[in-house]
């Protein structure tokens, strides 16, 4: 199985060294982040499971991950819609444990994969923001827009903090994106990290299913970049109320989230940050 | 059609606003960086086209984006694979136009999209990362370990404030990634911005193919964010012998990297930068 990081040898160029006589180039070692391929397998009891799905994420939490994909993509509504899901060795790839292989409880439809289309069809797929956004209305079971949770703004700004502080990956890495779990008062519930923002929110939000926490009332979810319609969209099927990043939202974020009367915090840095939907829950 | 940026009045919120009497929250206007959903289709002229994929893209620069993404999956070698490319309205969205329509030239094989896999066959389906790296080796038809290119440090160290000065919607917005393709001696040919990073090289390779400029020997691309996988076999498809990233690359990066006889240069920063691979390009 692939790790969460791995040390290669590189080449450190410090052109501002003041020390004429200390060389500018050294070698020296460095910590990378894990990228791994991952493929999704779903199917039923007793038949063949077809692949849904390839991701490249960092390694950890791969059961997590595919259980979080299922969900945020609206093809499974809890974790019970799982009957099981097991980590196991690709065809090509009998020393590397990248696939997840999901069997489907009875009663579960299998996802809807188009032949004519050729490709998984995803919620992107209307190809108009609009009908994105119409798409992913109708198929988030969770009404966020009733959640009546309160955030004062002083706790908000300690979340970034926080959520740094739980990434014991980026300090070696400088690498990885992360995903935050937070309770209304602020306080850390969960936080994953990977090379890929959706699969660090897949991981988050796959745990609080495999916890049967869902819906997720009166949460927050904090991302250390930037808040795409993706995002947002995993945030809602989640049933999670407010989604806050360290970086700029998209126009197509902003409108899904005011569109599902979530509240969406953006540039959350430092005592400062910018709330684009849903500032009726945030407090001063 | 979609545009670059959009402007929202946003709650902007200050809590280190010294005067206590000055309001800690202000409404005031904020812009956004445009996301839309892009749809490629692709087939012959004369018979249906068959959508291929969907990538959620800042609008602008459609054509160059969908024949980059064709080149950098191995799916065309060069624009004269493509007979037209037009942008036009999808089926559920008169207002937008947010699909690409290739026609394939005479000669040039569809892409096979595999119903038994059920989705579009990328290089990262051999789902352990060797099989991956591999299969990117198969296809690229460039050899850019023979490129004898020489690169200064001084001119890689000014990379990324040159980038950095022709991103204009990130002025606005915050919120965007960005690709700018150099000359050896560190001047921009062309710059591109997107949500997606992915997008951003996918339109800087797209230009160059339009351009003829294929391959693109002794350039270096240079990304405004981390070094994936997936960046690392766009730059390789396009002959690129040097990828220069502000931030830190993956291990399967690397190894792409390494595998491909390219440079990989992380942490570009300031006075500072971590070579992984390919050192001997460049020189202090």
């Amino acid at each position: 199985m692939g790790r969460a990081s791995d040390r290669r040898s590189v080449l450190r160029i410090d052109l501002s060294a003041p020390d004429r006589d200390a060389p500018a180039a050294v070698r020296r070692p460095d910590t990378l982040a894990g990228e791994e391929p991952l493929e999704i397998r779903v199917g039923r009891a007793g038949q063949a499971r077809r692949p849904l799905a390839v991701t490249m994420r960092t390694p950890g939490d791969e059961l997590d991950l595919a259980i979080g994909f299922l969900l945020t993509e609206g093809l499974i509504r809890s974790a019970r819609d799982v009957s099981t899901a097991q980590l196991c060795a690709g065809d090509n790839a009998p020393n590397t444990y990248n696939v997840v292989d999901v069997v489907l409880a009875d009663g579960v439809p299998e996802p809807e994969t188009d032949p004519a289309r050729a490709f998984y069809t995803t919620s992107s797929c209307g190809v108009c923001g609009k009908a994105s956004i119409d798409a992913v209305r109708t198929r988030s079971p969770y009404d966020v827009a009733t959640d009546r949770v309160e955030l004062a703004a002083t706790d908000l700004a300690r979340l970034p903090d926080r959520l740094r502080a739980a990434q014991r990956t980026f300090e070696r890495t400088g690498g990885l994106h992360a995903a935050g779990l937070f309770s209304t008062g602020g306080e850390l519930v969960v936080a994953r990290e990977d090379v890929g923002r959706h699969n660090a929110v897949d991981k988050v939000i796959g745990w609080a299913a495999r916890q049967e926490r869902l819906p997720l009332t009166g949460h927050v979810l904090m991302v250390s970049g930037r808040a795409s319609f993706e995002l947002t969209q995993k945030a809602w099927m989640a049933g999670i109320p407010v989604l806050a990043a360290v970086s700029a939202p998209s126009t197509l974020a902003a409108e899904l989230a005011g569109e599902a009367g979530m509240t969406l915090v953006g540039f959350l840095r430092g005592q400062t940050m910018n709330v684009y939907t849903g500032a009726e829950r945030v407090t001063c």
